[in-house]
């Protein structure tokens, strides 16, 4: 029988603005990615998220990013490894806060965004990424992207890696995402998606862009929390791993 | 023979903007309350600021405040006793952390500015916030101003307590502080600030602004970080301290 | 004939954070409050959004608030007459840009939020804002609560001025609104709501929630961008203008 | 008989927190670049600078920078054309209010730090900028980089150009400014920046790091206010003016 991680960037709304569907996606995933005041979310809702997450028996993960609410931690910025370092730890340190007044534990660590981007090329951030979190806690999990720096650099410190893939992105021949700048970097067809977790799920591997089949680590999928049809996918992605007999991770 | 605990509100600064002279100031304090990133200090000053503190075996304090770096934390905001639970609860969390990296233990919490003299008065706000800090860890030792709401909710539901005065701050007949407001409310004679920090350490009580000998619980003494004279009354007060045997609680 | 000006606030979004729907309700106004970047809004939005009145021929407005991304310029803070004359000053001068390069014209100013609560109740904050206005261009129409300290200060220094109610909030004897946290603040009715705003225009008064009829000096009136129901209500009450035969004062 | 133009960056503090001696740095300058708000500054802030340059008969122009008060607008990040423009448009904006209230006139605009290491090679941000200027006042002068992308941008359009050098960088022999991760880019002896800015106003032209001597345009010297040494180098500088007959272009 096969099992999955499905999961999903959460709690990245801030004081009155709100993103995503937390309280409807919550229902179809097993990790929960919780941002952490720095690129989003706040202090209310960071309460809030993972009291949510709790009351789902969802693994809780701290979701990190770069300082910069406005750039939604989108925007590459030039940053030291020790930058990196010391951001990653200010954000754990305040999400494991919230984890612990709720009574749960911090299972997973998963940065957001263009730190994500950054960590899965530069080795020096990965690196630093990897260090802060064996240093606070050896036992937490680093998602990252399959087969990156980042993944590298959690395994040779000791720490458990689980590779992501996405579900609703495409890939290049040689196991890359293909860049949100080409034009067919989404996979805009739910089916499409759909089949493609199946395949990720059963087969370890994805179709590429030029139809070639790539082998892949894949040990977490990521689904989208925002966009006018991402609970209508994840609901319909849930249906299909129950109709298979895919189990979630939970 | 006596023995006082002195502290200092550090790690003030933000970005490249400086604030205080906590390398010279650490030599004369037994602890440090770290400012945590919502009204001052960000992840690579709290990382200094805790690798100093255990450099020269001073307590760690966390030192949150308000959401407000614009404001320094000092303008009073309207804010829920929720809210200010959730804040206290984000800061003590991210400082936590890097205490942890750098292998030091936090000793205690002391909010900050305008949440600091809220907490004083007012008792739903003094509880949310002993609250947070007993949920989190019920060995934290709270600091706040002597006699206040805020050092009853502490004791009411079970945590340490430090009474804090200030050493430069001059006091009505009832014991409250003299608010900034008032002409005569900073003591900016250094002698005679010298003189009531050795009347308060001796004989727990201070003279009003009246000439009135007022008994007033001490366990911790407030000297300021910043302005041009901090360092020299730090280090002046630190010799009457010797010179008297008095002994830093470090 | 009756004529209206109908106003509404807009341009709240926030980088990648979207609030209200503004594409659709400007089709239905004549005036737009638009934010400055300090509660809401940032350059981007300010560009686009002036360019959006701009092309409906609706009258372009500033909507200083608070410094508060985070409060949504909700938060009351404590702040002094001088602060708000500059930030104020600040907030206009930065939309004039837009306005300037856009090819438009600056027509009013409305404070938001916890600022525009603040001006109608303190006279020094009101003074304040008639003053920075007064002084970056006489000719600006200051939009505040009716027969308020906004609306005096305004008058007294020789702005034009518009006395504001809102079509939704319920009213007091002494012709002040409900305060929110009242349980009947709101029209959440739907024909009631329309039923009051065509009473504000035809009769110049509203009925008190004790059911007195209360004389009321109106020369705009607000409607809510935001929320589920926001552009079903203006496009309702744009109907009803039409057919009552009042013309939007555009 | 010389001229020279000298200009300084000022209004760089933010609330409580303090950066440069602008006070004193005024009397030795003739042009106050001040910061707008996004990298540093403050409302109340610009206000009181642009109150002293006008008392001190000093050119008054907007210092726009990246929007990052943390990185102090040092920090690169990746930002469209469009956004360069429209940051620009709202922090000249910003600036103009507080010069037209208090009965001054806005000479010049010098991008701050990254944007402006960025607009010196990156044609698309200096076009940007040099647009954005030209359509809110074409009267408004550039200040750039010597013979740089941006001068080239701003003289394109039609902008008065003024390029600058610095007094106390050394430069390449292709008349670059050697980058600042290179042990000689500063040149911290004071003689020889003293010398350097003399040889710069009388014969246009720099010694290289190898000695060479490199023609160079020259309209402006840009110097420091911040750090131990800026008033007193500012003041020398000034000295050496006086004696040499040169008159400062105020």
């Amino acid at each position: 029988m096969y099992t999955v991680d499905i999961n999903c960037d959460m709690g990245e709304s801030f004081g009155r603005y709100v993103i995503g569907n937390d309280q409807d996606i919550i229902k179809y995933i097993s990790s929960a990615n919780i941002a952490c005041g720095l690129h989003a979310g706040d202090p209310a809702i960071m309460d809030e998220t993972v009291k949510l997450a709790i009351k789902h028996h969802v693994k809780i993960g701290a979701h990190p990013g770069l300082p910069d609410i406005h750039g939604f931690g989108r925007r590459v910025m030039n940053i030291t490894p020790t930058e990196a370092y010391q951001w990653i730890t200010y954000q754990i340190g305040a999400l494991q806060s919230f984890v612990k007044i709720n009574g749960g534990k911090l299972h997973h660590v998963k940065p957001h965004g263009a730190l994500y981007n950054m960590a899965a090329k530069d080795k020096a951030i990965a690196v630093a990424i990897a260090e802060a979190m064996f240093q606070i806690d050896p036992t937490l999990t680093l998602y990252g992207p399959s087969n990156s720096e980042l993944t590298k650099a959690g395994e040779k410190i000791g720490l458990t890696v689980k590779h992501e893939v996405f579900v609703d992105r495409t890939y290049q021949d040689d196991g890359t995402l293909t860049p949100r700048t080409e034009k067919n970097a989404l996979l805009t067809n739910k089916e499409e998606a759909i089949n493609q977790a199946l395949m990720m799920i059963k087969k370890q591997k994805v179709i590429s862009v030029n139809g070639i089949g790539i082998p892949i680590k894949i040990d977490t999928l990521c689904i989208h929390g925002d966009g006018p049809y991402a609970l209508d996918f994840a609901s319909t992605l849930y249906q299909h791993l129950k109709t298979e007999g895919i189990q979630l991770n939970k």
